[in-house]
């Protein structure tokens, strides 16, 4: 007779994007029951995920009823989530009680926000993991994807997008940056990397490059000492579309810090479109 | 019979904007004779300095030769001039021979950028003066203009912007930023001022403030040790009706660095539009 091993219990607090859905599915390859909490304005209505539990981000008492009514010891964010506007947030009575505290923390920025967040459920007892733990084999490989290589002029962009990048993590800014012949064309912060892809597009063609001769890089590091369990930079297809269409050469990212998703169609998208993919050790960028 | 002292000459090249039409009057006023030479492609087509000769940037050559026809010996540069694209530009040949050197300096950025185009004329022989010089009194005075008085919240937003704003000048990435409630919404690059305030109205309501229920400030510094003779901050109608709406409370500034532009009209703009205007210390800031 076989040996039955009772399968872990994974709660999935599902955000925006194509990860949770990744990491629900790697989670079953490793023999996990996975338990969808949704949340409503940011998880896709239509996914394998969808027929688990719907909350508003308000509803924190919801959220942590559905968690224990699911049996989970261990839970995972996954997904993107925006920040809400506190002052009309729909609360339940758990949300009612522990908003004040995490609506203050927002103030010191987008970390002390999510270390808030994450305080509520450790406090409750569960253990969190990060996605990265479970869907390990999105993460990014070190040095060149694909079959584009950089230049000179490039790689000295790149390694300056990564320095700003760095330096205005250290800020809690943001994520990225954008540099061009040794020039910084663009910062991130709330308006997030497709936008700041497409203000990129919209510059002087004299700042930037084109589709026909393509300069500049853009560079995503996770913010130095962020919580690294609810918010890594993701890449996918459409940022190597939206950066090709803004005229760069190439996109830096973080070894063992960013999340490739669907990886194959973004490596096949990037070499038809001439663009170079490269991991960077976070240690080395200075 | 009446001594007559000889007026001082100043050669005037004349970007974008108001500001050179403004430093031109009161050059003026200052008893100085003013020999314009405006930029193609920048300078207003239309003003009273639009009858002097009219050069593309690349013409170094002659530049130098219509100052020198002039007989300034003191220079002033003024107004918006946007990086050029080196690979493009119509050099004659002086500007063939100092652009080497100025486009290497221009990888290194901005600052390092205008250092060496100052440099090429004071090699020639000018001295350079800076438009604070002759307009200091545009330059922005201390504490609160006009009526509208900033909330707690928006002094902590305003110094927080201002931090940011100095730390993103020290990267030599650009002179603005914007936090509301805290958070960081936007840092300005190569793309300006107005685009990041429009970024910033085009940010979700949740995030940010609205007509209504103003939020946030948009601080705008010097970089720290940028070259002052060149390009200092200014602040205009436009800016404050873009801050608007873009649901700002109001607009920070560094005190003796930045250049307030139709004062009366913006400080009539900001009361009607409700946001407040205040002058920073940059030294206080941190």
């Amino acid at each position: 007779m076989k040996k039955q091993t009772k399968p872990k219990h994974l709660g999935l607090i599902v955000g925006g994007g194509e990860l949770p859905q990744q990491v629900a599915k790697l989670a079953r390859q490793a023999g996990m029951m996975v338990y969808p909490v949704n949340l409503s304005g940011f998880a896709k209505t239509k996914s394998e995920l969808s027929n688990g539990p719907w909350r508003s981000i308000g509803q924190i008492g919801g959220i942590l009823e559905d968690l224990k009514d699911a049996d989970v010891s261990q839970i995972c964010f996954a997904g993107i989530v925006d920040r809400p506007n506190f002052s009309t947030l729909q609360l339940d009575e758990i949300g009612r009680q522990e908003m004040p505290r995490i609506s203050t923390a927002a103030q010191q920025g987008d970390d002390a926000l999510m270390r808030a967040v994450l305080s509520v459920f450790e406090n409750a007892g569960f253990d969190i993991i990060g996605p990265d733990e479970i869907a390990a084999s999105l993460l990014a490989p070190a040095g060149q994807l694909g079959t584009i290589e950089p230049n000179q002029q490039q790689i000295a962009d790149m390694n300056k997008a990564a320095q700003i990048a760095k330096a205005v993590g250290q800020l809690d800014i943001g994520q990225g940056a954008i540099v061009c012949r040794g020039v910084v064309l663009a910062v991130e912060a709330q308006e997030g990397t497709d936008a700041m892809l497409r203000r990129c597009a919209s510059l002087p063609k004299s700042m930037r490059g084109t589709r026909k001769e393509p300069a500049g890089v853009l560079v995503k590091t996770p913010k130095p000492g962020q919580e690294m369990r609810i918010d890594l930079p993701t890449i996918g297809v459409e940022t190597v579309q939206r950066a090709s269409e803004a005229g760069l050469a190439g996109i830096g990212f973080v070894t063992g810090q960013t999340f490739l998703l669907e990886r194959k169609a973004m490596l096949a998208q990037a070499d038809r479109l001439g663009l170079f993919l490269f991991g960077l050790n976070l240690q080395e960028i200075e």
